[in-house]
């Protein structure tokens, strides 16, 4: 007899940062059973442990041991110190991490179930991610296990892709200019608005349009602006404009010059 | 007896680029009557001038002298050269330029009622513009024309502004960072992936999370990744697999130098 006929492993989530939250409370509203939260602040871990219903440690060596899949989403640098520790707990479950920019090798003979997890998305705490439309990509070490971590991922995400860690790599840093460094475009906008006493909320029409309009377009031939035009009077305006901002017309010089290489230096 | 009670200036278009091209289509759906184009060259002219029902010319001394408004929106080089010309057809007239960057003292001395009239958007031919929800920045030099414009720009956006030429050049130098550089970050971004043999589709739920974060978060707040973590681990990787393209691993290091900064330097 068999209570739930649906595909529903359970979790331990090893961290209570922006992805572990984030993925632990999808996974729970799927109706996964999230068996524990481990961080090392008890903070962090009982808030997250609070919100979902579940119990907590801060002790690595008290994690629970009856887990299906276990999954890792801590600050990259502290890995290789947690790792080792971490698979004690249980040897036959499947582990996993999820960051783009770590290789599935750091499982590499620490025990025999192992791969990737990686939602390629922004996530910060104040805001709540739909999952539906985020792109996920793994990577096991067996075919098995390669199944598993699609069905798992299925359960909250309809685009779920196998990808190999040198890809995810480059997946990584890709998302790293689209989305952190486009980012950063906008808190200068931002910066330069304010310190003018214009609203940022002015550009909002123009920042979803840029976003939109790469749906339809290349980037390449959606790029417009005096770089696009190659229009050195307004060029040398705006500069000038950011004589008192070194670093930001560093920037602008130097994006600027990259966008007519992209754009073939001819027109 | 009135036929049309609405409002509904008539307009002469200077120029038949993307800028005029969106706008004059915009207007003439708003039911405004498009008297003529002009633009220096003839195919652009007669393109657009088809598209919209009216005559054209490429002659700048037989422009049309029977409109209400003159909308000029050439590239910013060739201004000076022409509107001495272009103010002679119609010395009654109001005149307005589209430039962000262009302040409106340009009009000076040439004729007596003159303005600018910015749609803050970025135009490409391929695509369709919802004037809707473009940001107008208007300006002119009477309080009769500042509201003529006013009316004029509200029959196709319901987000009209008065903006000084002081404040419309920080709206510029803000919107080319917020849409014509965070698009060439896409351009890396589709690049690397390329290269790869990647897919630039998948990074689209990124991209528009990206922009709509910052509907509810200040961008300084929405802040995610390596250089936010300060995660020198991360950083340093993504700069040795940018080994063989050394303008993009500068723009890397000096943007994320700059995320640093913003985010206070202290984390």
């Amino acid at each position: 007899m068999t209570e739930h006929s649906a595909y529903s492993p359970s979790i331990v989530l090893i961290g209570a940062g922006n992805v572990a939250t984030h993925l632990g409370r999808a996974f729970h509203e799927a109706g996964c059973r999230i068996r524990m939260v481990y961080s090392r602040t008890q903070e962090s871990a009982k808030m997250l442990a609070e919100n979902i219903g579940c119990p907590y440690t801060t002790d690595i060596t008290s994690v629970d041991n009856e887990a299906d899949i276990y999954i890792v989403s801590l600050k990259d640098s502290v890995l290789e110190d947690i790792l080792p520790k971490l698979v004690e707990c249980n040897r036959k479950a499947l582990f996993v991490h999820t960051a783009g920019s770590v290789s599935i090798d750091i499982w590499k003979g620490l025990t025999d179930r192992y791969g990737v997890l990686y939602p390629m998305q922004t996530f910060s705490k104040q805001r709540k991610v739909d999952f539906e439309n985020v792109h996920f990509f793994i990577e096991a070490n067996s075919k098995e296990d390669t199944e598993i971590l699609t069905r798992t991922a299925s359960l909250i995400s309809s685009h779920v892709f196998e990808a190999s860690s040198e890809q995810r790599k480059y997946l990584h840093i890709s998302a790293v200019f689209a989305c952190n460094f486009a980012n950063h475009m906008y808190s200068i906008c931002e910066h330069l608005l304010s310190s003018h006493g214009l609203p940022f909320s002015a550009m909002l029409p123009l920042i979803d349009e840029t976003a939109e309009k790469v749906h339809h377009l290349t980037p390449v031939s959606a790029q417009t602006g005096p770089a696009q035009r190659n229009d050195h009077n307004i060029m040398d305006n705006h500069l000038s404009m950011l004589n008192d901002e070194p670093e930001i017309a560093e920037l602008y010089r130097l994006i600027s010059k990259s966008i007519r290489k992209f754009q073939g230096n001819n027109k």
